[in-house]
């Protein structure tokens, strides 16, 4: 039979068969009332997803499309933004500010380290800058942060927060109004379980007031040209129809669920795949504890490449999961595990990875790994 | 039974059902080697339809924000940009400019003209300009323009040319290297039978020199990142893969049919258009002749509403066309017919517009536009 594949990474993630069927359908016009009528309720559960009230935005383009659109209406050229790092995509931030022109005050930590509350208070006292754009879930290394913390440090020194939450939304908790946060930038290719296409911004009224005096060159990242078009239920550019019509699937499909029970499911999968690695003896290099929802973060023991393991799987058993970087890319590989995984995925990818590791040389217990992962997941809390 | 959707205008258009099906495989990874396979697959094939050997860059965005890539990169602020409008687009791209601090030229005709190369000579001469917005395909009005001339008016002047051919592209001839055109841009919704969500430019090496010292902001939009990663067949982020793959297919699909050959239907239907509407004894808003291949644009007759025509051939015949503009909207109705269209959908097209034309009143003869476009679109050249 043709190789069965799975796919486990912290996105693109495995899509519901129900959200691939409704991308199939036929093309439908995005002048349309039928995409009219999608769009809107799309609109609407994005609200729900977002928990907030403030208007949302819907960009045709990856994440980086939309977290770009933050920079390019917030801020005027040569001004200040704090542009807080700890791993690979705040990294991407602040080139991306420097790239457009901003004054860009990188604060910048070490790759698993956990962004600090006081650190943005201090940065932001001591820079004046305006605009703090922040990492939620951190998808190199695994690390979540508190991200209610850091927006309530923003707050406090009058900045406006954004926060790219691409991999987080709809996986962790994230209380866009209750918790103050300007701009929540997501993709449509993480926890919200719809293929790459699609990205969203949530624009409070601060960043509203900001944008419309700040001066940096926009057309198709352009907020007001933006809300023109949704306010009548369209968009201002040709949309991914197809997978606006997929969307509006996936968030019925979660909203069903319900987002409690979403994020349950996320914080009893981390458990699961930390506890699965550690009964084969594995160290984490993601937190051990239930921030690490999104993803987990394993060493390969000693001697064992992590890339070759990686490849194996991917090659032999019809696995793919993400790699490392720097210094510990021969170590470190990550399952990403959001969106539409459940804990059978995991005991799965933790077989697979127990096999390799064995037919590398490794000494491991067999059958540990899925028994924990399960065990685990069932535990009451 | 449920009413049957007819999508009939200039983009999104329908897509085959093997496309539809490839869009509904399961999600691969963008950094997998199942991915690579098929995005090279594609570069490939898009070199075939644009006709060139120049490098093309793939972008997660509508073809507007692959048009924006061209400004960002071509262009420092201030410098002069001539940009030629003779419709909706044109407009827009002016527009643009301006947004992008471009000195922008403006040379603007009327809609439903057709541009000139001497008035492109003579105001690159005048103007000082050296890069030039052009639209090959002028959808709001079904005005193709004559690109080879006013390509080479571009290079006599020594100006590189950026060519608008999003709904042009694989519908009507375009021969990118062998005219010397500079950037060519289109998207996946148009004659490419692809959702939309996907938009290309392809880049000389003149373009590609002016874009290493040109200093206007860019990130998502910038050439050398984005060239970076297709080197290595991969993306510089995640690209909506889904449709990637579903244009695989849809471009396989046009290069089986044979360039020659698509462009040669092309023509067919737009005269069985022109034929049907005529029969019916209505009159043409775009032009009479075979560059009319891309849509076509018809008034009604004096006292009969366009907008209500269109909205009951939508509401009661599943029919979904385009609409008209300005001081004609009352009177315009635009027909697309490209991609995956053949001449029996403009028989069906056809057939609902003389019913609606008979239901509110005007004078048709009774099946004369059906048998009329079948005959056109029989006849030898």
């Amino acid at each position: 039979m043709p190789q069965k594949r799975y796919l486990l990474t912290p996105g693109p993630t495995p899509v519901p068969p129900e959200v691939l069927a409704a991308l199939a359908e036929p093309v439908i016009h995005h002048r349309s009332p039928d995409f009219k009528t999608v769009f809107l309720e799309v609109l609407e559960r994005l609200h729900e997803v977002f928990r907030t009230e403030n208007e949302i935005l819907v960009f045709t383009a990856s994440g980086t499309g939309a977290f770009e659109s933050a920079f390019a209406n917030l801020l005027s050229p040569g001004e200040k933004a704090l542009v807080v790092s700890h791993g690979e995509f705040g990294t991407r931030w602040q080139k991306l500010g420097a790239a457009y022109g901003a004054d860009v005050v990188p604060l910048t930590y070490e790759w698993g380290e956990t962004p600090r509350p006081e650190d943005v208070s201090r940065e932001l006292a001591a820079s004046g800058a305006k605009v703090a754009f922040i990492v939620h879930s951190e998808t190199s290394t695994g690390v979540v942060s508190d991200i209610r913390s850091l927006a309530a440090a923003c707050n406090e020194a009058g900045a406006i927060s954004v926060v790219d939450a691409i991999s987080s939304l709809g996986a962790v908790p994230l209380e866009t109004d209750p918790w103050g946060i300007d701009v929540v930038v997501t993709g449509s290719q993480k926890a919200l379980m719809t293929p790459p296409g699609l990205a969203f911004a949530s624009l409070s009224e601060r960043a509203l007031e900001r944008a419309a005096s700040s001066t940096l060159p926009r057309f198709y990242w352009d907020w007001t040209r933006l809300r023109g078009a949704q306010e009548k239920g369209s968009t201002a550019f040709t949309p991914a129809t197809s997978i606006v019509v997929a969307l509006n699937k996936a968030l019925e499909l979660i909203l069903e669920e319900g987002l409690e029970t979403v994020y349950a499911r996320h914080v009893r999968i981390g458990r699961a795949c930390r506890a699965g690695a550690k009964a084969m003896g594995l160290e984490l290099y993601s937190p051990d504890d239930d921030t690490a929802a999104v993803l987990t973060g394993i060493l390969t023991p000693p001697g064992i490449d992590a890339v070759e393991l990686r490849l194996a799987l991917r090659d032999r058993h019809g696995f793919t999961i993400a790699g490392g970087h720097g210094d510990i890319v021969d170590r470190l590989f990550r399952i990403g595990h959001i969106g539409y995984v459940d804990v059978f995925d995991i005991v799965a990818v933790l077989g697979a990875v127990e096999l390799e590791l064995v037919e590398m040389g490794a000494t491991v217990e067999r059958g540990a790994a899925g028994s924990a992962a399960l065990a685990a997941f069932e535990a009451e809390d």
